[in-house]
């Protein structure tokens, strides 16, 4: 258990501030030295690596108008991922613990133990999906809207790591679900996989007849922001919620949504509740999340499609991919074994 | 009990759609027939009418972005008012009865039983203010806001009708209260009479500063909306709340909130809960709410200043000073006693 000799690991670096959409060629591969293990840190090997839309929006210009930092040009990229324990001095940790945290686009790293959690045993690289952080944004925000029994719930990129979590939970919990993905195939994936009842292609011209087609809205969980929720607002029943989980359409430099008085005279006309949240400042539920999703995985109630790529190579791959309309679906991860 | 014989009233009618805040010359007084009272009616002599900013929106154009409809030009202004009743043919009331509702600005009215409520005993003018409409409404508000002890809630409008209740209720709940008014002596009526901690003159030059000096706002209970939210939202912290309470710079046609998806992005950076409400729709929670303002009014815990004109005259004379930075403070009223 004492500091390991200098080693050098292969990392993905920002190479230059994306325009837009990311592509390949705004980031690199390099080899860095790793460094020494100090008190209560661990190494780790990556063995799988979560590539979240979040990282999209960090690594732009102004990330959500200023309020939070870039990541700088030149830099490691500390996305998070599930690693297996090399090393340790940390109190908690042995080798051959997996642990889950912001271990770094890299496929080796040494890391304080205080951020990472060790991962809910069988819950592998689903750890990082539905068993993960993305699956609790989708219950915390569930949680939020409350009781969804016999009520329309709304969900925006319902193909994707967060909202296909949502979509499933909100079925189980007696929600009639209606979502947004946007492609044909993606629609397809959420009517026959995850039970929603009207998937809507976003792409689609007759996007407000298909909302109107609902009858009224009772929560929106969007991921998406933008023009989108413009649309969604009018069809918001009276005392409905929206759940802020995801702004994805601003993350590349796109307005956020709907301009603030649009948003505000349908908050105060129609007297609704719209808020945002931030997994991060509940993680004192996780335990109680990951006992109940893991049952849900277990008995194949919730289904928790992957879309996996190999390699640090398919981490740039995803990032590339990840604003297009494809027929790709489920949480992307890249997988270092 | 039964029908009254034809009789005429005196009663404001909008005679022009205003531009911008309401002036004298957007009103006329005229003489109308009064119509036979049918079943389930009451006629009703008005003793007080309220006078509210939401007025303002709905003599606009397309208020709300056209959520709701305008009043006519040429109809007369179904506002809010105490009237006695002088005769029934409604089960519920008798003649010399104190009764709340949309009687309109005139100064007799025959009206359905069924929108009155009568007034709880002893209020008298009140009624309209800490304990009617407005007092509910900042009753209602601070209720979603939650528990306020030891938090900072800061409130727009403070010196009007609503805020100045939210003031002392926030207050005597245990809150560190702040409060925008926009003249000195509105401020000065803040500290003195209501008891604010911190009132801030919302025509200052160095408002983000005295913002930031409040060091974190929990709560924004927002009477105005506009470019002061904006400047609000940076302060808030995060798991803050706003409530939606009105909209009053956008009641003259100005925007409702700040430019852009300052607020989206507000939401979803910090965490943040933004609720709309009306209190028309809590209307089962009234008597709980008038027990306790009454306790209150009665001990002399919450003061309620009541801003009054005579006549329907008085009426026109307030909607015209509506929106202008004065020295007048509380709940606007006409007697027409």
């Amino acid at each position: 258990m004492t500091g390991t000799a200098t080693q050098a690991a292969n990392r993905i670096v920002l190479a230059r501030r994306p325009a837009g959409a990311p592509v390949a060629a705004d980031f690199a591969i390099e080899s860095a030295p790793l460094k020494e293990l100090a008190e209560g840190e661990v190494l780790v090997r990556t063995r799988w690596i979560s590539v979240d839309p979040m990282i999209a929006l960090l690594i732009g210009e102004r990330p959500l108008g200023g309020a939070v930092p870039s990541y700088p040009v030149g830099g490691p990229i500390p996305g998070a991922g599930i690693g297996e324990v090399l090393v340790s001095r940390a109190a908690d940790l042995v080798p051959g613990d997996l642990v889950e945290g912001r271990i770094g686009w890299s496929d080796q790293a040494v890391v304080p133990a205080a951020g990472l959690r060790k991962v809910h045993p069988g819950l592998g690289a689903h750890a990082l999906s539905a068993g993960g952080l993305p699956g609790f944004s989708a219950w915390l925000g569930l949680d939020m809207i409350g009781d969804v029994a016999g009520r329309t719930v709304l969900i925006s990129g319902a193909a994707g790591a967060v909202g296909a979590i949502v979509a499933q939970l909100a079925r189980i919990r007696g929600a009639r679900t209606a979502g947004f993905a946007s492609s044909a195939e993606r629609c397809a994936f959420l009517e026959d996989e995850l039970g929603v009842d009207v998937p809507i292609d976003r792409r689609s011209p007759d996007i407000a007849a298909q909302l109107a087609a609902l009858g009224g809205i009772d929560a929106y969980f969007d991921n998406v922001g933008g023009p989108l929720l413009g649309q969604v607002l009018p069809h918001i029943n009276r005392q409905g919620i929206v759940v802020i989980c995801g702004l994805m359409n601003s993350y590349t430099g796109a307005p956020a949504g709907p301009d603030d008085s649009t948003l505000l005279t349908a908050i105060m006309g129609r007297s609704l509740r719209v808020q945002g949240f931030n997994n991060r400042e509940y993680l004192s539920r996780l335990p109680q999340f990951e006992e109940e999703i893991v049952t849900l995985l277990r008995s194949g109630q919730v289904i928790d499609r992957l879309n996996e790529k190999a390699g640090l190579q398919g981490v740039i791959d995803h990032m590339a991919e990840l604003f297009m309309e494809g027929a790709d679906v489920g949480k992307r991860i890249a997988s270092l074994d």
